[in-house]
């Protein structure tokens, strides 16, 4: 294979990122984080940064129809650029939508997509601003980019994380990847389980709240959203922090949903919390003298759970301690578009 | 035909604008324009406002592999955008892009997109911030959103012209409708001047500096950039001002390009100057009290040449005075995405 004829799928979605990345920038004038976190961040005006995401739904890569309605799409076009404002402790203003619809489409399930759209703007108070629309020849695509802001002492960023600093999730792990191996009928449940677990693949909530209040803490030093799986998300904070984690596989947090799941189907659903994608939570890392105000916080304010499941380390790696005491190095690989299997 | 089987092709992309742009705003914290301009507004921060606009290339609609290079393409994507930058009189700063990308796209086209998009970034100092990629079934599709600004004082909109203002556009028109139709074969030429026109419909110049100068001025009423076709643009600017047009047939200017050609093809060269789209000149009004002053601007700072081409009138209907004195009501249609022939 010649250099000319490297595909994208050898590389990778995340090893082409990594090769444009360079030089990007070409003016400095306000600008205070360019690629590489959940936001673009600029600013300051007066005491606020701006926060910028982009998500694109692609119809067949990343939602099918039949299996999630037009509705629900619309929602979740929103709520997954949400969750990165979320990410950065920031409050989500206005939205722009692209939609490259195919000449067949019909007008209402167009309605119902921004019916879902429009739901979720009004939910959390952003305003649809514009965008494009356009014909496409076979497939739906959604490209949505949201706007948002947050006060510049308490915005958050992937690089913060230090040894020793505690690792938390904010909720339950690996439901939205089991909802898609349902909805692809790789596993199978009783209707009222597998209903559960579709919704919260095709219907995620933004954590937006529960990042401003972490914001509002002041007390974390990191933040992502997950979206490419636990570990792959963790390995992204570990990256830019340059740092390593040790993970308790025992603290994973997980749904009785979950569980019933893998116990019809005989499967470790530790796996599915690790690498599963989707499941929208926050990841956030706060240092030690914090960790029992932190916590309290989350008990007085009752918007969200908080689960401790392990540690900043200073060797970049991650590492999972099984109950055995075992130490497993495991493939940190999360989602990634274009690589063959 | 019930009214669930509407297709989108039935009511054409402004349709469908139209159908969903009530009721978009749930905070109105900052907000000067959303939805119907070239660029969303927000603002004022500090004496500036934040233009946000967005535009879709969908691959066999708005291109065509082996008929743009992948690095005109690429050029071609950001070009669009800073184009409606400029028809708010706005600076470009910040890009955010979304790929959606064939599993078997060479990664050597990739870059070469990529290095177009850079070129024009740096031309005109606009950082690369961020955006998403994603694998796509079969088609690339490319979204750019620019971040600019304007002084909040100079900011044009479209539902400034009043009537009596004069009409203006800042170049030759139908050269790049002229490139398309050859390049689709519908039209054939000797090469060079083939070539010229092609490269006029691949390489479109955004009018940036020229819409800084016209917004410096503080003499123009309403300002948009020529995408969709004179006519359908300048229907934008009438109906948002309420207003109607007289448009003086003669007064359109040709390049001597399209002049050759129409005579090589035997058409009339003003036809593509009504109708054709993606000029990506810029179309400004101006009260005839600044007539002369705003005309001596372009003559003083040579960045562009001016032309008088019409004026604003009263009645909401575009006419087009020919030399022989009819008047002409035109069919106002200019590119529209969905509506089948």
């Amino acid at each position: 294979m010649t250099n000319t004829d490297i595909k994208i799928q050898d590389i990778g979605e995340f090893g082409f990122i990594r090769s444009i990345m360079d030089n990007c920038h070409f003016s400095s004038e306000k600008l205070v984080k360019g690629i590489g976190d959940d936001c673009a961040v600029i600013g300051p005006y007066e005491d606020k940064l701006f926060l910028i995401t982009t998500d694109l739904l692609v119809e067949d890569v990343h939602f099918t129809w039949g299996k999630i309605s037009p509705e629900h799409l619309g929602q979740k076009a929103v709520a997954v650029n949400l969750s990165d404002i979320a990410a950065m402790g920031g409050k989500a203003i206005h939205l722009f939508l692209s939609l490259a619809i195919p000449k067949s489409t019909r007008v209402k399930d167009l309605h119902s997509i921004y019916r879902g759209i429009k739901t979720m703007c009004e939910r959390y108070g952003v305003n649809i601003l514009g965008g494009d629309t356009s014909a496409s020849p076979d497939r739906l695509m959604i490209n949505v980019s949201v706007l948002g802001e947050v006060n510049e002492k308490e915005v958050l960023y992937r690089d913060g994380a230090r040894p020793g600093d505690g690792i938390y999730v904010t909720g339950t792990l690996g439901d939205s990847a089991a909802g898609l191996k349902l909805l692809k009928r790789e596993l199978s449940a009783p209707e009222t389980l597998a209903n559960s677990l579709i919704k919260t693949h095709n219907l995620p909530v933004p954590c937006l709240e529960t990042g401003r209040m972490i914001a509002r803490t002041r007390m974390a030093s990191a933040m992502i959203d997950l979206s490419d799986g636990l570990l792959a998300d963790l390995r992204h904070i570990c990256e830019a922090s340059d740092a390593g984690a040790n993970l308790y596989h025992s603290g994973l947090p997980l749904s009785p949903e979950l569980e019933a799941l893998s116990e019809i189907n005989n499967f470790d659903p530790h796996d599915l919390a690790l690498s599963g994608g989707e499941d929208y939570r926050l990841l956030v890392t706060v240092p030690r003298k914090y960790a029992s105000s932190f916590q309290k916080t989350f008990e007085t304010e009752k918007l969200a759970h908080i689960y401790l499941i392990g540690e900043i380390t200073r060797p970049n790696r991650i590492t999972v301690l099984m109950p055995d005491g075992i130490e497993k190095q495991l493939d940190t690989k999360g989602f990634e578009h274009f690589i063959s299997p």
